[in-house]
Protein backbone atom coordinates (compact mmCIF):
# COMPACT_ATOMS: atom_id res chain seq x y z
CA UNK A 1 0.00 0.00 0.00
CA UNK A 2 1.17 3.91 -1.01
CA UNK A 3 0.07 5.97 1.10
CA UNK A 4 0.25 10.57 0.70
CA UNK A 5 -2.04 13.28 2.18
CA UNK A 6 -1.92 16.44 0.42
CA UNK A 7 -3.95 19.13 2.11
CA UNK A 8 -5.28 22.46 0.61
CA UNK A 9 -7.46 25.38 1.52
CA UNK A 10 -11.57 25.59 0.26
CA UNK A 11 -12.13 28.41 -2.39
CA UNK A 12 -14.85 30.55 -1.95
CA UNK A 13 -15.89 29.20 -5.67
CA UNK A 14 -16.17 25.75 -4.38
CA UNK A 15 -18.80 26.79 -1.85
CA UNK A 16 -22.63 26.60 -2.85
CA UNK A 17 -25.55 28.71 -1.17
CA UNK A 18 -26.12 25.85 1.60
CA UNK A 19 -22.79 27.57 2.76
CA UNK A 20 -20.80 24.04 1.86
CA UNK A 21 -17.93 23.01 -0.67
CA UNK A 22 -20.46 21.68 -3.68
CA UNK A 23 -20.53 17.90 -3.73
CA UNK A 24 -18.74 17.83 -7.70
CA UNK A 25 -16.04 19.56 -6.31
CA UNK A 26 -14.49 16.39 -4.43
CA UNK A 27 -13.78 15.00 -7.52
CA UNK A 28 -11.61 18.05 -8.65
CA UNK A 29 -9.77 17.88 -4.42
CA UNK A 30 -9.24 13.96 -5.52
CA UNK A 31 -7.53 14.53 -8.95
CA UNK A 32 -5.35 17.11 -6.99
CA UNK A 33 -4.68 14.33 -4.47
CA UNK A 34 -4.02 11.88 -7.24
CA UNK A 35 -1.59 13.90 -9.24
CA UNK A 36 0.69 14.83 -5.79
CA UNK A 37 0.59 10.88 -5.31
CA UNK A 38 2.07 10.16 -8.75
CA UNK A 39 4.75 13.54 -7.98
CA UNK A 40 5.68 11.67 -5.05
CA UNK A 41 6.75 8.50 -7.13
CA UNK A 42 9.31 10.58 -9.18
CA UNK A 43 7.57 11.73 -12.19
CA UNK A 44 4.70 14.32 -12.87
CA UNK A 45 1.32 13.08 -14.39
CA UNK A 46 1.97 15.59 -17.28
CA UNK A 47 5.22 13.74 -18.81
CA UNK A 48 2.85 10.51 -19.07
CA UNK A 49 0.70 12.53 -21.14
CA UNK A 50 3.57 14.73 -23.00
CA UNK A 51 6.52 11.98 -23.03
CA UNK A 52 4.97 8.93 -22.86
CA UNK A 53 1.94 9.00 -24.95
CA UNK A 54 -0.06 7.58 -22.02
CA UNK A 55 -3.94 9.37 -20.64
CA UNK A 56 -5.60 8.07 -17.47
CA UNK A 57 -9.46 8.54 -18.16
CA UNK A 58 -11.43 8.07 -15.07
CA UNK A 59 -14.27 4.81 -15.33
CA UNK A 60 -15.36 5.32 -12.39
CA UNK A 61 -16.13 7.07 -9.13
CA UNK A 62 -18.04 7.12 -5.51
CA UNK A 63 -18.25 8.99 -3.32
CA UNK A 64 -19.73 9.15 0.56
CA UNK A 65 -20.54 12.26 2.18
CA UNK A 66 -20.69 12.30 5.95
CA UNK A 67 -20.11 15.89 7.11
CA UNK A 68 -19.51 19.23 4.93
CA UNK A 69 -16.21 21.27 4.28
CA UNK A 70 -16.76 24.90 4.70
CA UNK A 71 -15.06 27.95 3.12
CA UNK A 72 -11.08 28.11 3.77
CA UNK A 73 -11.34 25.18 5.99
CA UNK A 74 -7.86 23.56 5.68
CA UNK A 75 -8.88 19.58 4.69
CA UNK A 76 -6.17 16.87 4.03
CA UNK A 77 -7.00 14.22 1.56
CA UNK A 78 -5.02 10.86 2.37
CA UNK A 79 -4.84 8.42 -0.65
CA UNK A 80 -3.78 5.19 -0.99
CA UNK A 81 -3.30 2.64 -3.64
CA UNK A 82 -3.49 -0.66 -2.36
CA UNK A 83 -3.02 -2.91 -4.93
CA UNK A 84 -0.31 -3.13 -8.10
CA UNK A 85 -1.92 -1.65 -11.46
CA UNK A 86 -2.79 -3.20 -14.25
CA UNK A 87 -4.86 -1.65 -17.08
CA UNK A 88 -6.62 0.00 -14.29
CA UNK A 89 -5.47 1.68 -11.21
CA UNK A 90 -7.55 2.12 -7.88
CA UNK A 91 -7.57 5.28 -5.64
CA UNK A 92 -8.90 5.21 -2.33
CA UNK A 93 -9.49 8.81 -0.50
CA UNK A 94 -10.14 10.11 2.78
CA UNK A 95 -10.54 13.77 3.44
CA UNK A 96 -10.95 15.06 6.95
CA UNK A 97 -10.70 18.31 8.52
CA UNK A 98 -8.33 20.17 10.84
CA UNK A 99 -10.26 18.59 13.90
CA UNK A 100 -9.61 15.09 12.42
CA UNK A 101 -13.42 14.33 11.78
CA UNK A 102 -14.40 12.31 8.53
CA UNK A 103 -15.55 14.72 5.29
CA UNK A 104 -15.63 12.38 3.08
CA UNK A 105 -14.71 9.06 1.67
CA UNK A 106 -14.16 8.19 -1.59
CA UNK A 107 -12.75 5.86 -4.56
CA UNK A 108 -11.58 6.11 -8.25
CA UNK A 109 -10.56 4.04 -11.21
CA UNK A 110 -8.81 4.73 -14.09
CA UNK A 111 -7.67 3.26 -16.84
CA UNK A 112 -4.51 3.49 -18.63
CA UNK A 113 -5.31 4.58 -22.34
CA UNK A 114 -2.01 5.00 -24.75
CA UNK A 115 -2.45 7.86 -27.24
CA UNK A 116 -1.66 6.59 -30.66
CA UNK A 117 -4.23 3.80 -30.38
CA UNK A 118 -6.62 4.84 -27.76
CA UNK A 119 -6.86 1.43 -26.42
CA UNK A 120 -6.49 0.07 -23.22
CA UNK A 121 -2.93 -0.71 -21.80
CA UNK A 122 -0.36 -1.69 -19.47
CA UNK A 123 0.94 1.06 -17.46
CA UNK A 124 4.32 2.30 -18.36
CA UNK A 125 7.08 0.76 -17.10
CA UNK A 126 8.98 3.08 -15.49
CA UNK A 127 5.99 3.69 -13.71
CA UNK A 128 5.63 -0.13 -12.07
CA UNK A 129 9.21 0.03 -10.96
CA UNK A 130 8.83 3.21 -8.97
CA UNK A 131 5.49 1.53 -7.20
CA UNK A 132 7.68 -1.50 -6.71
CA UNK A 133 10.55 0.44 -5.67
CA UNK A 134 8.43 2.16 -3.23
CA UNK A 135 6.43 -1.03 -2.33
CA UNK A 136 9.50 -2.59 -1.27
CA UNK A 137 10.97 0.66 0.64
CA UNK A 138 7.68 0.57 3.01
CA UNK B 1 -41.00 5.01 -11.48
CA UNK B 2 -40.82 8.89 -12.44
CA UNK B 3 -38.75 9.39 -15.68
CA UNK B 4 -37.83 13.03 -16.90
CA UNK B 5 -34.98 13.70 -19.62
CA UNK B 6 -32.70 16.89 -19.75
CA UNK B 7 -31.00 17.83 -22.62
CA UNK B 8 -28.21 20.67 -22.38
CA UNK B 9 -25.03 21.37 -24.39
CA UNK B 10 -21.76 20.78 -23.05
CA UNK B 11 -19.46 24.37 -22.34
CA UNK B 12 -15.76 25.11 -23.39
CA UNK B 13 -15.85 25.45 -19.50
CA UNK B 14 -16.63 21.86 -18.97
CA UNK B 15 -13.67 20.47 -21.18
CA UNK B 16 -10.30 19.40 -19.86
CA UNK B 17 -7.14 19.02 -21.70
CA UNK B 18 -7.89 15.33 -23.11
CA UNK B 19 -10.76 16.90 -25.31
CA UNK B 20 -13.60 15.61 -22.82
CA UNK B 21 -16.04 16.51 -20.22
CA UNK B 22 -14.16 17.22 -16.81
CA UNK B 23 -15.48 14.12 -14.68
CA UNK B 24 -16.41 16.03 -12.25
CA UNK B 25 -18.73 17.99 -14.04
CA UNK B 26 -21.44 15.34 -14.38
CA UNK B 27 -22.06 16.09 -10.88
CA UNK B 28 -23.10 19.77 -12.15
CA UNK B 29 -25.20 18.00 -14.34
CA UNK B 30 -27.19 15.40 -12.36
CA UNK B 31 -28.28 18.46 -10.51
CA UNK B 32 -29.37 19.97 -13.45
CA UNK B 33 -31.51 16.88 -14.64
CA UNK B 34 -32.51 16.85 -10.62
CA UNK B 35 -33.78 20.14 -10.48
CA UNK B 36 -35.93 19.81 -13.51
CA UNK B 37 -37.04 16.74 -12.32
CA UNK B 38 -38.08 18.72 -9.00
CA UNK B 39 -39.78 21.55 -11.17
CA UNK B 40 -41.93 19.04 -13.65
CA UNK B 41 -43.61 17.50 -10.22
CA UNK B 42 -44.82 21.28 -9.52
CA UNK B 43 -42.53 23.16 -7.20
CA UNK B 44 -39.22 24.70 -8.11
CA UNK B 45 -36.16 23.23 -5.76
CA UNK B 46 -35.47 26.71 -4.69
CA UNK B 47 -38.49 26.83 -2.77
CA UNK B 48 -37.55 23.95 -0.81
CA UNK B 49 -35.16 26.24 0.79
CA UNK B 50 -36.68 29.15 0.99
CA UNK B 51 -40.42 28.54 2.09
CA UNK B 52 -40.30 25.35 3.70
CA UNK B 53 -37.13 25.35 5.26
CA UNK B 54 -35.64 22.54 3.89
CA UNK B 55 -32.48 21.41 2.30
CA UNK B 56 -31.30 18.41 0.34
CA UNK B 57 -27.42 17.60 0.61
CA UNK B 58 -25.42 15.08 -1.29
CA UNK B 59 -25.22 11.46 0.76
CA UNK B 60 -23.69 9.24 -1.74
CA UNK B 61 -22.65 9.61 -5.71
CA UNK B 62 -21.46 7.03 -7.66
CA UNK B 63 -20.68 7.10 -11.55
CA UNK B 64 -19.55 4.81 -13.89
CA UNK B 65 -18.01 6.52 -17.11
CA UNK B 66 -18.61 4.72 -20.25
CA UNK B 67 -17.80 6.91 -23.32
CA UNK B 68 -16.53 10.32 -23.64
CA UNK B 69 -18.85 13.26 -24.11
CA UNK B 70 -16.87 16.06 -26.23
CA UNK B 71 -17.52 20.26 -26.56
CA UNK B 72 -20.68 21.48 -27.98
CA UNK B 73 -22.22 17.65 -27.63
CA UNK B 74 -25.78 17.72 -27.18
CA UNK B 75 -25.84 15.59 -24.13
CA UNK B 76 -29.50 13.59 -22.87
CA UNK B 77 -29.48 13.04 -18.97
CA UNK B 78 -32.21 10.37 -17.90
CA UNK B 79 -33.30 10.78 -14.68
CA UNK B 80 -35.35 8.28 -12.71
CA UNK B 81 -36.97 7.59 -8.71
CA UNK B 82 -37.93 4.27 -8.76
CA UNK B 83 -38.89 4.29 -4.80
CA UNK B 84 -40.97 6.33 -2.75
CA UNK B 85 -38.50 9.03 -0.91
CA UNK B 86 -38.26 8.42 2.96
CA UNK B 87 -35.86 10.69 4.48
CA UNK B 88 -33.85 10.42 1.67
CA UNK B 89 -34.32 10.62 -1.89
CA UNK B 90 -32.64 8.12 -4.75
CA UNK B 91 -32.20 9.33 -8.38
CA UNK B 92 -31.10 7.42 -11.13
CA UNK B 93 -29.12 8.42 -14.18
CA UNK B 94 -28.21 7.91 -17.76
CA UNK B 95 -26.19 10.44 -19.87
CA UNK B 96 -26.88 9.70 -23.56
CA UNK B 97 -25.38 11.81 -26.54
CA UNK B 98 -27.23 12.88 -29.65
CA UNK B 99 -26.02 9.08 -31.18
CA UNK B 100 -27.97 7.75 -28.68
CA UNK B 101 -24.57 5.59 -27.06
CA UNK B 102 -24.70 5.39 -23.39
CA UNK B 103 -21.51 8.13 -21.69
CA UNK B 104 -22.39 7.89 -18.36
CA UNK B 105 -24.61 6.13 -15.47
CA UNK B 106 -24.84 6.91 -12.19
CA UNK B 107 -26.45 7.23 -9.09
CA UNK B 108 -26.81 10.16 -5.88
CA UNK B 109 -28.91 9.69 -2.88
CA UNK B 110 -29.84 12.99 -1.23
CA UNK B 111 -30.98 13.55 2.10
CA UNK B 112 -33.71 15.88 3.30
CA UNK B 113 -32.45 18.33 6.45
CA UNK B 114 -34.61 20.90 8.22
CA UNK B 115 -32.83 23.63 8.13
CA UNK B 116 -34.13 24.86 11.46
CA UNK B 117 -32.53 21.54 13.47
CA UNK B 118 -29.94 20.86 11.00
CA UNK B 119 -31.56 16.98 11.51
CA UNK B 120 -32.80 14.68 8.85
CA UNK B 121 -36.55 14.61 7.98
CA UNK B 122 -38.96 13.59 5.65
CA UNK B 123 -39.80 15.23 2.84
CA UNK B 124 -42.12 18.17 2.72
CA UNK B 125 -45.64 16.68 2.72
CA UNK B 126 -46.59 18.70 -0.91
CA UNK B 127 -43.77 16.91 -2.48
CA UNK B 128 -44.83 13.63 -1.58
CA UNK B 129 -48.44 14.29 -3.10
CA UNK B 130 -47.03 15.47 -5.96
CA UNK B 131 -44.94 12.50 -6.59
CA UNK B 132 -47.90 10.09 -5.57
CA UNK B 133 -49.93 11.63 -7.75
CA UNK B 134 -47.56 11.37 -10.52
CA UNK B 135 -47.54 7.57 -9.83
CA UNK B 136 -51.06 6.88 -9.76
CA UNK B 137 -51.12 8.58 -13.19
CA UNK B 138 -48.06 6.81 -14.93
CA UNK C 1 -24.36 44.90 -35.50
CA UNK C 2 -24.96 41.34 -35.10
CA UNK C 3 -27.51 40.72 -32.12
CA UNK C 4 -28.54 37.33 -29.89
CA UNK C 5 -29.98 36.01 -26.72
CA UNK C 6 -29.29 33.35 -25.19
CA UNK C 7 -31.23 31.96 -21.81
CA UNK C 8 -29.92 29.73 -18.93
CA UNK C 9 -30.69 28.97 -15.94
CA UNK C 10 -28.19 29.27 -13.17
CA UNK C 11 -26.95 25.95 -11.70
CA UNK C 12 -26.47 24.97 -7.60
CA UNK C 13 -23.20 24.98 -8.67
CA UNK C 14 -22.81 28.13 -9.99
CA UNK C 15 -23.71 29.38 -6.37
CA UNK C 16 -21.43 30.67 -3.50
CA UNK C 17 -22.07 31.11 0.14
CA UNK C 18 -23.03 34.44 -0.53
CA UNK C 19 -25.77 32.90 -2.42
CA UNK C 20 -24.91 34.88 -5.37
CA UNK C 21 -23.78 33.24 -8.43
CA UNK C 22 -19.83 33.35 -8.16
CA UNK C 23 -18.61 36.39 -10.32
CA UNK C 24 -16.23 33.95 -12.52
CA UNK C 25 -18.84 32.10 -13.81
CA UNK C 26 -19.63 34.96 -15.98
CA UNK C 27 -16.89 34.47 -18.08
CA UNK C 28 -18.57 31.34 -18.71
CA UNK C 29 -22.02 31.93 -19.87
CA UNK C 30 -20.45 34.61 -22.20
CA UNK C 31 -18.69 32.07 -23.61
CA UNK C 32 -22.15 30.05 -23.80
CA UNK C 33 -23.23 33.08 -25.63
CA UNK C 34 -20.20 33.53 -27.67
CA UNK C 35 -21.31 29.51 -29.05
CA UNK C 36 -25.23 30.26 -29.65
CA UNK C 37 -24.07 33.67 -31.62
CA UNK C 38 -21.59 31.94 -33.44
CA UNK C 39 -24.30 28.94 -33.97
CA UNK C 40 -26.49 31.52 -35.40
CA UNK C 41 -24.29 32.80 -38.42
CA UNK C 42 -24.27 29.04 -39.31
CA UNK C 43 -21.54 27.03 -38.31
CA UNK C 44 -20.70 25.28 -35.15
CA UNK C 45 -17.62 26.74 -33.35
CA UNK C 46 -16.30 23.61 -32.62
CA UNK C 47 -15.70 23.61 -36.63
CA UNK C 48 -13.41 26.34 -36.39
CA UNK C 49 -11.17 24.21 -34.59
CA UNK C 50 -11.53 20.78 -36.42
CA UNK C 51 -12.09 21.68 -39.90
CA UNK C 52 -10.22 25.03 -40.48
CA UNK C 53 -7.57 25.01 -37.67
CA UNK C 54 -8.48 28.18 -35.83
CA UNK C 55 -8.69 28.69 -31.96
CA UNK C 56 -9.92 31.79 -30.67
CA UNK C 57 -8.12 32.50 -27.28
CA UNK C 58 -9.33 35.09 -24.86
CA UNK C 59 -6.98 38.66 -24.83
CA UNK C 60 -9.58 40.50 -22.33
CA UNK C 61 -12.62 40.19 -20.30
CA UNK C 62 -13.77 43.18 -18.52
CA UNK C 63 -17.14 42.62 -16.50
CA UNK C 64 -18.86 44.94 -14.12
CA UNK C 65 -21.24 43.53 -11.81
CA UNK C 66 -24.69 45.54 -11.23
CA UNK C 67 -27.32 43.12 -8.92
CA UNK C 68 -26.28 39.27 -7.90
CA UNK C 69 -28.04 36.52 -9.55
CA UNK C 70 -29.34 33.88 -7.41
CA UNK C 71 -29.81 29.93 -7.81
CA UNK C 72 -32.62 29.03 -10.71
CA UNK C 73 -32.73 32.53 -12.03
CA UNK C 74 -33.26 32.16 -16.00
CA UNK C 75 -31.24 34.78 -17.22
CA UNK C 76 -31.01 36.22 -20.52
CA UNK C 77 -27.57 37.21 -22.48
CA UNK C 78 -27.24 39.76 -24.58
CA UNK C 79 -24.34 39.36 -27.22
CA UNK C 80 -23.57 41.98 -29.68
CA UNK C 81 -20.52 42.20 -32.34
CA UNK C 82 -20.28 45.78 -33.47
CA UNK C 83 -17.41 45.96 -35.60
CA UNK C 84 -16.45 43.93 -38.36
CA UNK C 85 -13.50 41.37 -36.78
CA UNK C 86 -10.11 41.37 -37.84
CA UNK C 87 -7.13 39.32 -36.18
CA UNK C 88 -9.26 39.84 -33.13
CA UNK C 89 -13.11 40.06 -32.27
CA UNK C 90 -15.06 41.94 -29.92
CA UNK C 91 -17.95 40.86 -28.01
CA UNK C 92 -20.27 42.96 -25.83
CA UNK C 93 -22.98 41.32 -23.38
CA UNK C 94 -25.01 42.13 -21.05
CA UNK C 95 -26.98 39.77 -18.88
CA UNK C 96 -30.96 40.68 -17.30
CA UNK C 97 -33.03 38.67 -15.29
CA UNK C 98 -36.43 37.66 -15.68
CA UNK C 99 -37.82 40.94 -14.35
CA UNK C 100 -35.52 43.13 -16.94
CA UNK C 101 -32.74 44.15 -13.98
CA UNK C 102 -29.37 44.75 -15.28
CA UNK C 103 -27.22 41.78 -13.84
CA UNK C 104 -23.87 42.54 -15.54
CA UNK C 105 -22.07 44.43 -18.73
CA UNK C 106 -19.29 42.79 -19.75
CA UNK C 107 -16.67 42.44 -22.71
CA UNK C 108 -14.46 40.35 -24.31
CA UNK C 109 -12.00 40.26 -26.79
CA UNK C 110 -10.70 36.96 -28.41
CA UNK C 111 -7.62 36.52 -30.97
CA UNK C 112 -8.15 34.16 -34.16
CA UNK C 113 -4.95 31.72 -33.87
CA UNK C 114 -4.21 29.39 -36.48
CA UNK C 115 -2.76 25.85 -34.71
CA UNK C 116 0.10 24.98 -37.88
CA UNK C 117 1.80 28.30 -37.06
CA UNK C 118 0.13 29.27 -33.92
CA UNK C 119 0.08 32.81 -34.97
CA UNK C 120 -2.72 35.43 -35.25
CA UNK C 121 -4.43 34.85 -38.05
CA UNK C 122 -7.29 36.55 -39.96
CA UNK C 123 -10.70 35.16 -39.75
CA UNK C 124 -12.04 32.37 -41.87
CA UNK C 125 -13.22 33.63 -45.31
CA UNK C 126 -16.28 31.72 -44.54
CA UNK C 127 -17.23 33.47 -41.45
CA UNK C 128 -16.42 36.88 -42.86
CA UNK C 129 -18.87 36.44 -45.41
CA UNK C 130 -21.51 35.20 -43.21
CA UNK C 131 -20.77 38.34 -40.94
CA UNK C 132 -21.79 40.37 -43.97
CA UNK C 133 -24.25 38.58 -45.11
CA UNK C 134 -25.79 39.03 -41.75
CA UNK C 135 -24.96 43.09 -41.70
CA UNK C 136 -26.75 42.91 -44.66
CA UNK C 137 -29.89 42.04 -44.35
CA UNK C 138 -30.20 43.33 -41.03
CA UNK D 1 1.03 49.78 -0.99
CA UNK D 2 0.57 46.49 0.45
CA UNK D 3 2.32 43.23 -1.54
CA UNK D 4 1.72 39.74 -1.42
CA UNK D 5 2.75 36.40 -3.35
CA UNK D 6 0.72 33.17 -3.60
CA UNK D 7 1.28 30.20 -5.29
CA UNK D 8 -0.67 27.25 -6.87
CA UNK D 9 -0.32 24.26 -9.18
CA UNK D 10 -2.75 24.52 -12.54
CA UNK D 11 -5.52 21.41 -11.80
CA UNK D 12 -6.68 19.04 -14.32
CA UNK D 13 -9.82 20.60 -14.20
CA UNK D 14 -9.34 23.90 -14.56
CA UNK D 15 -7.53 23.29 -18.25
CA UNK D 16 -9.59 23.17 -21.57
CA UNK D 17 -9.74 21.25 -24.82
CA UNK D 18 -6.63 23.81 -25.98
CA UNK D 19 -4.71 22.64 -23.24
CA UNK D 20 -4.41 26.10 -21.67
CA UNK D 21 -6.46 27.08 -18.40
CA UNK D 22 -10.05 28.14 -19.07
CA UNK D 23 -9.68 32.04 -19.06
CA UNK D 24 -12.28 32.18 -16.36
CA UNK D 25 -10.58 30.31 -13.90
CA UNK D 26 -8.16 33.20 -13.27
CA UNK D 27 -11.06 35.16 -11.21
CA UNK D 28 -10.78 32.38 -8.45
CA UNK D 29 -7.32 32.06 -8.40
CA UNK D 30 -7.25 35.96 -8.01
CA UNK D 31 -9.95 34.76 -5.21
CA UNK D 32 -7.25 32.76 -3.45
CA UNK D 33 -4.32 35.24 -3.80
CA UNK D 34 -7.16 37.68 -2.29
CA UNK D 35 -8.12 35.59 0.59
CA UNK D 36 -4.35 35.14 1.47
CA UNK D 37 -3.42 38.71 1.12
CA UNK D 38 -6.11 39.39 3.88
CA UNK D 39 -5.58 36.70 5.75
CA UNK D 40 -1.63 37.99 6.12
CA UNK D 41 -2.94 41.26 7.49
CA UNK D 42 -4.14 39.17 10.37
CA UNK D 43 -7.41 38.19 9.85
CA UNK D 44 -8.99 34.93 7.80
CA UNK D 45 -11.32 36.54 4.98
CA UNK D 46 -14.27 34.09 6.49
CA UNK D 47 -14.22 35.84 10.14
CA UNK D 48 -15.18 39.22 7.96
CA UNK D 49 -19.19 37.25 7.11
CA UNK D 50 -19.12 35.30 10.06
CA UNK D 51 -18.10 37.94 13.30
CA UNK D 52 -18.17 41.24 11.63
CA UNK D 53 -21.28 40.94 9.27
CA UNK D 54 -19.66 42.14 6.61
CA UNK D 55 -19.49 40.80 3.12
CA UNK D 56 -17.21 41.76 0.01
CA UNK D 57 -19.18 40.95 -3.71
CA UNK D 58 -17.75 42.36 -6.55
CA UNK D 59 -17.84 45.38 -8.42
CA UNK D 60 -15.27 45.29 -11.59
CA UNK D 61 -13.36 42.76 -12.79
CA UNK D 62 -10.49 43.34 -15.65
CA UNK D 63 -8.61 40.99 -16.75
CA UNK D 64 -5.78 40.53 -19.59
CA UNK D 65 -4.26 37.41 -21.26
CA UNK D 66 -0.65 37.03 -22.08
CA UNK D 67 0.61 33.51 -22.45
CA UNK D 68 -1.58 30.82 -21.24
CA UNK D 69 -0.84 29.06 -18.19
CA UNK D 70 -0.73 24.48 -18.57
CA UNK D 71 -1.60 21.59 -16.52
CA UNK D 72 0.57 21.02 -13.69
CA UNK D 73 2.13 24.67 -14.31
CA UNK D 74 3.35 26.29 -10.73
CA UNK D 75 2.14 29.91 -11.07
CA UNK D 76 2.40 32.47 -9.06
CA UNK D 77 -0.29 35.46 -8.65
CA UNK D 78 1.01 39.08 -7.11
CA UNK D 79 -1.31 41.38 -5.57
CA UNK D 80 -1.20 44.53 -4.56
CA UNK D 81 -3.44 47.00 -2.85
CA UNK D 82 -2.27 50.68 -3.91
CA UNK D 83 -5.20 52.84 -2.03
CA UNK D 84 -6.15 52.64 1.03
CA UNK D 85 -9.63 50.92 1.16
CA UNK D 86 -12.80 53.10 1.61
CA UNK D 87 -16.30 51.54 0.65
CA UNK D 88 -14.70 50.11 -1.96
CA UNK D 89 -11.07 47.85 -2.25
CA UNK D 90 -9.19 47.85 -5.27
CA UNK D 91 -7.28 45.13 -6.10
CA UNK D 92 -4.10 44.82 -8.97
CA UNK D 93 -2.72 41.58 -9.71
CA UNK D 94 0.37 39.55 -11.71
CA UNK D 95 0.16 35.81 -12.64
CA UNK D 96 3.61 34.63 -13.85
CA UNK D 97 4.81 30.96 -14.23
CA UNK D 98 8.19 29.72 -13.22
CA UNK D 99 9.97 31.10 -15.88
CA UNK D 100 8.92 34.47 -14.05
CA UNK D 101 6.64 34.83 -17.47
CA UNK D 102 3.93 37.29 -17.32
CA UNK D 103 0.86 35.22 -17.91
CA UNK D 104 -2.14 37.39 -17.05
CA UNK D 105 -2.40 40.64 -15.33
CA UNK D 106 -5.71 42.00 -13.83
CA UNK D 107 -7.68 44.03 -11.48
CA UNK D 108 -10.79 43.31 -9.05
CA UNK D 109 -12.99 46.15 -7.27
CA UNK D 110 -14.91 44.75 -3.80
CA UNK D 111 -17.09 46.80 -2.04
CA UNK D 112 -18.31 46.31 1.12
CA UNK D 113 -21.69 45.81 1.95
CA UNK D 114 -23.31 45.37 5.63
CA UNK D 115 -25.08 42.18 6.16
CA UNK D 116 -28.20 43.56 7.94
CA UNK D 117 -28.29 46.20 5.59
CA UNK D 118 -27.82 45.15 3.13
CA UNK D 119 -25.52 48.90 2.17
CA UNK D 120 -22.79 49.42 1.22
CA UNK D 121 -20.46 50.39 4.91
CA UNK D 122 -17.19 51.21 5.53
CA UNK D 123 -14.72 48.09 6.18
CA UNK D 124 -14.39 46.60 9.30
CA UNK D 125 -12.27 49.33 11.90
CA UNK D 126 -9.78 46.26 12.88
CA UNK D 127 -9.04 46.24 8.84
CA UNK D 128 -8.46 49.68 8.36
CA UNK D 129 -5.78 49.58 11.51
CA UNK D 130 -4.32 46.77 9.78
CA UNK D 131 -3.77 48.08 6.98
CA UNK D 132 -2.62 51.18 8.22
CA UNK D 133 0.27 49.11 10.66
CA UNK D 134 1.45 47.71 7.72
CA UNK D 135 1.77 50.73 5.26
CA UNK D 136 3.68 52.34 8.38
CA UNK D 137 6.11 49.02 8.49
CA UNK D 138 6.73 48.81 4.81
Amino acid sequence: MIRMETSLRVRYAETDQMGYVYYGNYATYFEVARTDWVRSLGTPYADFEHKYGVMLPVLELRLQYHKAATYDDLITIRTEVRTRPGIRIHFHHEVVNEAGELLVTGEVVLVFIHKDTMKPCRPPAFFLEQIDQCWQES
